[in-house]
Parts: structure tokens; sequence; C-alpha cells
């Protein structure tokens, strides 16, 4: 059973790839196409043979192999991408699959949307945080240097094909973080999505987890495609994760679903500072991530250095620091200004000393 | 007086830029904003000061100098105005001003387009091609290698502001050159525009003439804003163009005009050889082009260089080469799948031998 999720002029499907519309894709509209499919090293060992052994009009496809993990996701690599499809004369009509995790979809449908003004790309999620974030919504990007996604466009596949099958392919600890933009979802949007998440082990999250949390985000960024409002409400958690991802990306790269695990928390810590989120709600919330997600040590001794960074955030307006609030669990709000010593202190939260 | 046209969600204005939009909008919607202006050694010295002694919201403009030329329509150019634009903190809500030739508003659209998924900018052309081509019609873009445009994508300024003023700047030959975009619009779609510019000295070309030429482009981009069909008979004369900027780019770089008027005269042939073009109607492109276009020696020798080139034409689909044509003066004919030993034949027409 695949459920079909309409979103921004694509679709979205959860299921066994094996019952999805890719063989009719194939079949049809891409029958004379040229097939590229771009893969990291984990997801061509562990991902790519399913496909092959499946579709056997991808048996022909021309495989790019990347170096994994988010250093990597940076012009050098998207230029050598560009100079392979041209060797391989890929045109307008061709086909791109990104098949992987977040940085594979992000970049890969980058490279995709800039090459020639745009050939089509399918998006096929491989681990839990693309699956439930990063491969639908039409944010693509790369870094720049420490920040992140700071170069990118909206532009969206033809379709994103969720097959949670590819999870048992995943360590656990890439579940933990990919779980944390499931819990994201559940905070600002949805209270029941984040108490059945709360008591389930990662190994337990199913297709109608995915399906409920790729729901959340899609009736969100179909009401504000391109971020002018309500679909800030999605960078809950991300203003901190950001600045942690910078600080640590030349020295051990961190996650990005950890830094946003951890970003949630210090974001809920400004939320209840600020008057917002009631005490009890914050409490809990803490609680919980804490369980999954470890401190940093030392990290406040950081602390400006990380502000520093924010003051490049894509999300700020003007010279203040603009957040995503949350009201209670379950209720987010948008466009708080908040002074630096209410960031600072909140930051405190996920320092090990402390 | 300024003419206005109205376009895919932005507006082109005509006319002396003091007249223009551009004070109520430093006035209003960029108030606040920061601003930065992109120029090349050209506009820098000849275009700027204009600019800063009219608008004082500009005189804090950062102002952004790149080396002049399309062989500086690349990446790594690009990827330094990132840079900068990340060290002066620009963010989505601040102004990009694109003063310059087609390469500045090529690549002045792809920067500000793709940084931090879109800040906003506005085109002054100050060249007559940009003026009646690049600054228009949402196609920005960078070469790679030799291939012209080959990364870009579809991005609408917020307004176009066409200053004929700025074509006094300008050395005779580049209005020469810019005028071969003028002459296809007047062969694709308008014989009296053709009929009224083949009469014309350039520097008799006025207001009403640039007018002509961008309501002509506006009104076929409209129909067709991807190019999926009635858009490429902008391509007329382009095919070749490209092929033969690809092939001098590393010896001794064409202007962009002037291979586009060797182009529309190939392809005019290419057009008589394969049955659509009246004879009398070729010879009178012949006539008139060659009198303003040099033919270039040993062209032909390389014919077989130019077709390679052409194999990764953004414009090709499938194994064949696809090429807008001409019906007759002020008509065009999309979608001809053209054999390699016409184009051959086509090519010796611009050969200074025969």
């Amino acid at each position: 059973m695949i459920k079909k999720i309409e979103s921004q002029g694509y679709y979205i499907e959860i299921g066994n790839h094996t019952e999805s519309s890719l063989q009719q894709l194939l079949d049809n509209d891409f029958a004379q196409a040229k097939k590229v499919i771009i893969v990291d090293e984990n997801t061509h060992d562990n991902c790519l043979e399913a496909l092959l052994t499946q579709y056997t009009a991808l048996k022909e496809a021309e495989v790019i192999l990347l170096p994994p993990g988010e250093e990597n996701k940076v012009m050098e690599i998207c230029f050598q991408v560009w100079e392979a499809l041209t060797e391989y004369k890929i045109g307008r009509r061709d086909l791109i699959i990104n098949l992987g995790g977040g940085v594979i979809t992000d970049l890969g449908g980058f490279i995709a949307s800039v090459y020639k003004r745009g050939v089509q790309f399918i998006n096929m999620p491989t681990s839990l945080l693309a699956m439930v974030d990063a491969s639908s919504g039409g944010k693509t990007g790369i870094d720049l240097g420490p920040y992140k996604n700071q170069l990118g466009l909206f532009a969206y596949p033809i379709c994103t094909i969720i097959d949670p099958g590819f999870l048992h392919t995943l360590p656990d600890n890439e579940k933990v973080w990919g779980k944390a933009e499931m819990l994201k979802h559940g905070l600002i949007a949805d209270r029941s999505h984040w108490d059945a998440l709360k008591e389930k082990d990662v190994h337990d999250i199913n297709l109608d987890d995915i399906a409920v949390s790729v729901a959340i985000k899609n009736d969100i960024v179909l009401s504000d495609p391109k971020e002018e409002n309500e679909r800030k409400k999605l960078n809950f958690g991300h203003t901190i994760a950001h600045a942690l991802e910078a600080y640590f990306l030349d020295k051990s790269p961190l996650p990005h679903g950890y830094a946003v695990g951890l970003g949630l928390l210090v974001e809920s810590k400004i939320s209840m500072d600020s008057g917002l989120l009631p005490k009890e709600e914050y409490f809990e919330i803490e609680h919980f991530i804490l369980q999954q997600y470890d401190k940093i040590d030392n990290i406040s001794s950081i602390a400006q250095t990380l502000l520093g960074y924010m003051q490049n955030d894509k999300k700020k307006e003007g010279e203040e620091y603009n957040f995503t609030l949350l009201q209670r669990i379950g209720e987010a709000s948008i466009n708080h200004s908040i002074e630096e010593a209410i960031i600072l202190e909140a930051i405190k939260v996920i320092d090990a000393q402390f």
C-alpha cells in the first residue's frame, strides 16, 4: 500500500518502492531519457543494488558516486557533477535520481535544478531525516564555508518516493538523529504526534509515523511555499542548530539531526524564558530531549561565536534575531525578536557542565 | 517619458532612469535594506557615478567590481561575490542592482537568485545587447567550461530599468553587436522592425526601436516562460552562435552579439537549404548581415568541432540537432531536426575563404 500526498506541483509517495510510480515513469515519461543516479558511498553499497535489480531501465543509468557527509555539500562537488553531466550529454528531458540522505537530496536537487536551467529529478530518501524532511518541500541547497544552505533555490522534484524499507540500512544513531525532525513536527503542530513518538523506540518508527510527519510538513509548505510567514514554523530549533553545525563544521561536524535535537531544546528554553511556553511543558521537552541527545562539553563558552553565525542566518531580518518559538507543545508562533542575553542563557541548557 | 512593459511578475521600464521607479523603490520597499551594486570595470568608470549622484540612498551601497568579459561569467567569480555578500551580511530582504552589460545581468541575476535561495535584484542594462535581450526574460546563467549558460535558472528581477542614455558610454562596435539581437527580433516576428533597422546607423537607434525589440521578446516570453515551445523562436541564430563562442572562448573570445550576427546568417542559410525560407529573402538577409558582421577565416575547417559543441546544446532534444528556422522574414518556425550535412554546408557562408 502506497500513501500518496499531493504537494507543490509534485507528489510524495510513501511505501515499498516496488509499488511506487517509478516503474510507470520509467516506462512512459522517461522511456527515451538518459538516467543518472546520484549516490554516496553508503547508498551505493546499501541501497543501489535493490534499485538496479528491480528496475531494468536503470541498469544503463550513469551512477555518480559522491563522498558522504555534510562537509561535501559544497560547490566543488557540484562542479564535478556538472562536468560529469556535461560529459554524459545530459539534456533537459533526461532524469536524475537522488538516492540518499539529506545531503544527497539537498545537493542533488540543487545540481539538477541549476544544470541547463533545470533537469527533472526524483528524490528517493534513504535516511529517516531525509524521508521526513529534506526530500520534500522544495528547499535545495549547499553550504558556503560555515553557512548552512547559504546557496540554493526552491525547486521541486517530479516526485519524492519514500520507502521506509531503506531504514534497515541505517545505524541506530542515524535514526535517532532523523527523529529530531519528527519531534519538531509534533512540537510545532501536533501534540499527539509528539506523544506517540515519545513512547517509541526508533526501531518501531513505521510508515504511518513517517506519513504523519510528511503530512504536517506538507500542509505548512503548501500554505506558504516561499517561507514568507507560516513556513517559518518549520525553522523551530534550526537557528541554534545551524549555528552549532557551523561552529563544528571544520572540527568534528555535527549530524544535522543531532544539532536539531539540541536546537529544539534551546529554543524551547527561549520560549519558556520569553514567557510563552508553560514551565511544565518545557520540562517535559527537556526531559525527553536529553534522554536522546547528549549535551556538549563547554558549549556555553563559545556562545558568543554561535551568535556570530546567527548574524548571517537566512531567517534573520534586519538587525534582530528572529526566532520561531513554542506557545505550547503542538503550537508554534513565528517572528519573535529575542535579545542576546536570553539566547546566551538558554544555550547553557545543552552545556554538559551545567 | 518612461515606457512601461509588464512581464512575468515584474516590469520593464524604458526611458531616462531619473524618471524611473527606482527612487520610489529606494524610498519605500528598500528604505531599510542594504544595497549592493554589481559593476564591471567599464560600468564602474562610465555609469556608476551618474547613479550615485542621482540616488543618495545608493551612496552607502556596497559596490562589487568584477572583471569584464564573457570569460568571467564563471562559477569562480560567483563564489567570490557570494563570499562578499556573506561578509556584508546581505539578507533576503536586501537589494542587489546589476549595472552592466549581458555578462553582469546574466551573472548578477544568477548570483542573487541562488544566494540564500533568492535575494531581490534590479537589472540596469548598460549595453544595447543587455537592454534588448539579456536584462529581461528571466534567463540567468553562467558558463561551464566552453558551454554557454550551462548553469543557471529562470529568475526574475523586481524590475528592469533600461536607460538608452547609457548607450553613449559604448564604443560603436558594441552597438553593432547588440543590434544583432534586435535584427533577430525582426527576423523571427516583425518584418517592419527588420526593415527599420536595416536603414539605421547604430547611432540612430533610439528608445522606440529598443521598446519594439523589448516588446517582441516580452510577448514571446509571456506566452511560454520556460521555453517549452514558442520561446524557442528566440533561439534563432543561437545554436550556431553558442558553438562559435564555445570554440573561441579559450582563444580570442567572440562577443556574443557578433556571434549571434553570424548565427543569424548561418541559420537563415539552413532555413533556405531546408526549403523553408524563400531564396530572395535569404539573400536579403545575407547581404545585410555581411555588411555589418565580418566573416571568419577558415571557419569551415573547424565545422566538425562546432558540431561537437552543439551536441551539448541546451536546446537539443534526444539525438537530433533541433533548430529554430525562418519561414520568411518576420516569421520563425520551431523544432526542425536538421542533418549534419546541411549544417556543415551552411557554415561555409561565414567563412572568409568562400
